[in-house]
C-alpha cells in the first residue's frame, strides 16, 4: 500500500513529503529528520536569496542527508500604484504605531529582481544537484523545467483544480501537488488566484486522478494516518503535510506560532489576504480581523508582503501571535507537539491499523 | 469493511445514504431504488406538505420498501423588513419580466407557520413510523427528539463544524451527517450559518470523530467507491451521496438540472445565497452572476427563496438553465447518467477493487 510510482521515482520509504513551507520554518534539523525518518524533506526557499539557499542545501548534505527538496515561488506579475501603496500604507500605519515599529522606507520588490532571483534560485539547485525541486504560484517555463529535467531533477507542480493540474502535466513536469481547500498558509491557484472558493479534497483528487497520468500528492488538512490512508484510496501515491509538521520540535516555527496551533479550533481558521496580498489560510487574529473589510482593496502580492514585514517582525519580537501570520490547515485540532520520528511512526502504525481492520 | 455499527443500526446492506435532496428530486422511484439496492432512500421533505409527504410515504410503502428516511428542515427564526422586500423586488423585478413571469402578490411564510408545518411533518413521520428521520438546518428541541426515538425512529441530524457535531450528539440524536465543503446545495451550518469558509472532509472528518461518540456520516463531493472507502478511512462509518444520486435516472430532478451537472467542471460550482437566502452549492449561471453583488443585503431563508419561486419556475419549464438553481457539489466530473443500480455496483466493485490492492 505503501510502496508505488511516487515514492520508487523520489526513492522514498514512505509517500509522505513534508511541506515546504516558507519564512524560516525548514530548518536543516526539520528537513534532515524528515529524510531521515522515510520521508522527504522539502526547503521552503520561496523568501531565500540564493546565498542563503546554498548554505542550507550545504548544511543538509553535511548532515549526510542526500534525499530532499526545494520549493521555489514562480514570480508572478503585479501592478501596483502610488494610491494603492498610500491606502495600504494608511491602514498599517496604526498597527505600526501601536508595535512601535518605524515606517523606515522599505524597498519594494519588482518583478524583474524577482525573476533575477528565482533564476539565481534555480541556478543553486542545478548546481548542488539536489534531486527534487517543487514550484508554488505559477508554472516556470519549458526551458527552466528542461534544464532540471536534463539534469535528472524530479520536478513538482502545484495546482489547485483540474484545469491546473492538467497544465501542470502539460508543462512537463514529473508529478502535481494537489492543494485542497483544507490546506495551511498560501494556495497555490495560479489561474484564477483571486478566487475564494477552494475545492476539497475529497472531490478534488478523483477528478484530478481521472484526467492526468502523472503522479498526485495530496495536500490540505492531513494530519496522520487517516489522512494519508484516504488520500491513496482517493487516487493520490502520496501527501504532503504542513501543520503536522509544524507543529514538531524540529521545526523552526515560532512557539507562539506553534502553541497557537496546538490550542485553536478548525472554525478559527479563515482565509485571508491581509498579511501577503495572496489568498492563505491561517489562523484568525487581531490583524486579519482589522484588515479583513480592507481586503480587496489591498496592493498584491509580494508587496503587501513587504509592506506587513516590520509588523509581523515586531510581533514575533513580541510573542504578539495578534500581530503574526499564524498559517495553519483546517485540522489544528489533529495537530501534537511531538519529534517527527514519532509523527511519522505514528503514521504508519496508524496506515497499517486501517489496513488490517478492513 | 462495509459492515460497522451505523449497517448494523440502520440495517442496511451498504453504508450509503442517498441525500435528501429537496424540491421534486427525491421521487419515489428514487427512494425506493436506492432502498431495494443496499442503501438508504431518503425522502428530501423540507418543503413538502404534511398531506404530500404522507402521500410518498404511503407510496414508498406499497411498493414494499419499508427502509427509508425522512429529512426535515429545521425552522430558523428571522427577521425581514418592508425595505429588504422592496429591494429584493426590484433586483428580482427585470428578471421576472425577462420570464414573463407575474409579479403575483406571494404569501410570504412566518416563523408561527414554518413550525407549525415542522410540527405536522414530525406528526406524519411519526404515524407513518418511517423508521429514520434526519434534520438539516438546526437542532430540533429535545421534546421533539425524545418523541421521535421513544417510537425507535432513528434520528440524524447534520453538521459542518466540529462544534455543530458535539451539538447534535449533544442533543440526545442517534449519528450526525457531516457536510463538508465540497457538498452541493444548502449548507447546514446553524451556528454560524453566514460564514462563508467551509471545512473539507479530509479535515472535518478525523477532527470530528475524535471528539464525539455517534456514528458519523460523510457528505460532500463523494461520487464513487474511492469516496466511501476514503471516508471509511477517515473515521467515518458512512456517506451520504447527493449529486451522484441526483443525475441517475430514477432521480426527479430536472433534465435540464442533469444535463447541466454532466457537462459542467469543478470550478464552476460556486457557494450562493441568491435563490434562497442560505448559502447553498450549485452550478454559476446569469441568475447566479446577476445577484452576486446584492448579495450581503437579500432577505434570509426562506423569505428569499419564496421571492425566487416564480423565477425558478418559469425557467424550468422553459428549460432555461440561466435562471434554475443548478445545485451540484464539488465533483460534477465524476457523475454519470446511469441508474441506480448501477451506480451501487459500482461503488461497490471500487471499494473491494481498493481494499484488493492495497
Amino acid at each position: 500500500m505503501l510502496s508505488n510510482t511516487l515514492t520508487k521515482l523520489l526513492q522514498l520509504k514512505y509517500p509522505i513529503i513534508q511541506a515546504p513551507m516558507a519564512g524560516g520554518i525548514t530548518t536543516t534539523k526539520l528537513v534532515t529528520a524528515v529524510s531521515s525518518n522515510g520521508g522527504l524533506g522539502m526547503i521552503g526557499a520561496g523568501y531565500m536569496g540564493p546565498d542563503q539557499l546554498r548554505h542550507q542545501i550545504k548544511e543538509i548534505k553535511q548532515k549526510d542527508v542526500h534525499n530532499f527538496g526545494v520549493n521555489l515561488f514562480v514570480p508572478n506579475d503585479f501592478t501596483v500604484t502610488d494610491n494603492d501603496l498610500r491606502n495600504a500604507n494608511e491602514l498599517l500605519q496604526p498597527i505600526r504605531e501601536t508595535l512601535n515599529t518605524h515606517t523606515e522606507q522599505v524597498e519594494l520588490p519588482t518583478m524583474d529582481q524577482m525573476t533575477k532571483t528565482f533564476h539565481e534560485q534555480i541556478k543553486v539547485v542545478l548546481e548542488e544537484r539536489v534531486p527534487i525541486c517543487s514550484f508554488t504560484f505559477a508554472v516556470p517555463s519549458k526551458e527552466d523545467i528542461a534544464t532540471l529535467k536534463q539534469q535528472d531533477i524530479f520536478t513538482i507542480g502545484t495546482a489547485t483544480t483540474v484545469q491546473e493540474a492538467m497544465e501542470v502535466e502539460h508543462s512537463g513536469m514529473d508529478a502535481v501537488v494537489l492543494q485542497g481547500v483544507e490546506a495551511g498558509g498560501h494556495r497555490g491557484s495560479f489561474i484564477d488566484a483571486t478566487e475564494e472558493n477552494g475545492i476539497g479534497l475529497m472531490a478534488l483528487i478523483p477528478q484530478v486522478v481521472d484526467t492526468i497520468e502523472i503522479p498526485v500528492i495530496a495536500a490540505g488538512g492531513i494530519m496522520d494516518g487517516r489522512g494519508l490512508a484516504a488520500s491513496l484510496c482517493l487516487g493520490a501515491q502520496g501527501v504532503q503535510m504542513g501543520t503536522a509538521f509544524l507543529t514538531t520540535e524540529e521545526s523552526g516555527a515560532h512557539d507562539v506560532h506553534k502553541e497557537a496551533i496546538l490550542h485553536t479550533q478548525e472554525n478559527e481558521i479563515i482565509l485571508t489576504r491581509s498579511f501577503s496580498g495572496k489568498l492563505a489560510q491561517g489562523i484568525k487574529n487581531d490583524f486579519t480581523e482589522q484588515i479583513k473589510e480592507h481586503e480587496d482593496d489591498l496592493p498584491a502580492f509580494p508587496i503587501q508582503n513587504t509592506l506587513t514585514q516590520s509588523i509581523r517582525k515586531a510581533a514575533s519580537q513580541e510573542n504578539n501571535k495578534e500581530f503574526m501570520s499564524l498559517w495553519s490547515g483546517q485540522s489544528p485540532r489533529l495537530a501534537k507537539k511531538q519529534t517527527v520520528k514519532n509523527l511519522m511512526e505514528t503514521i504508519i502504525t496508524q496506515v497499517n491499523k486501517i489496513k488490517r481492520n478492513e
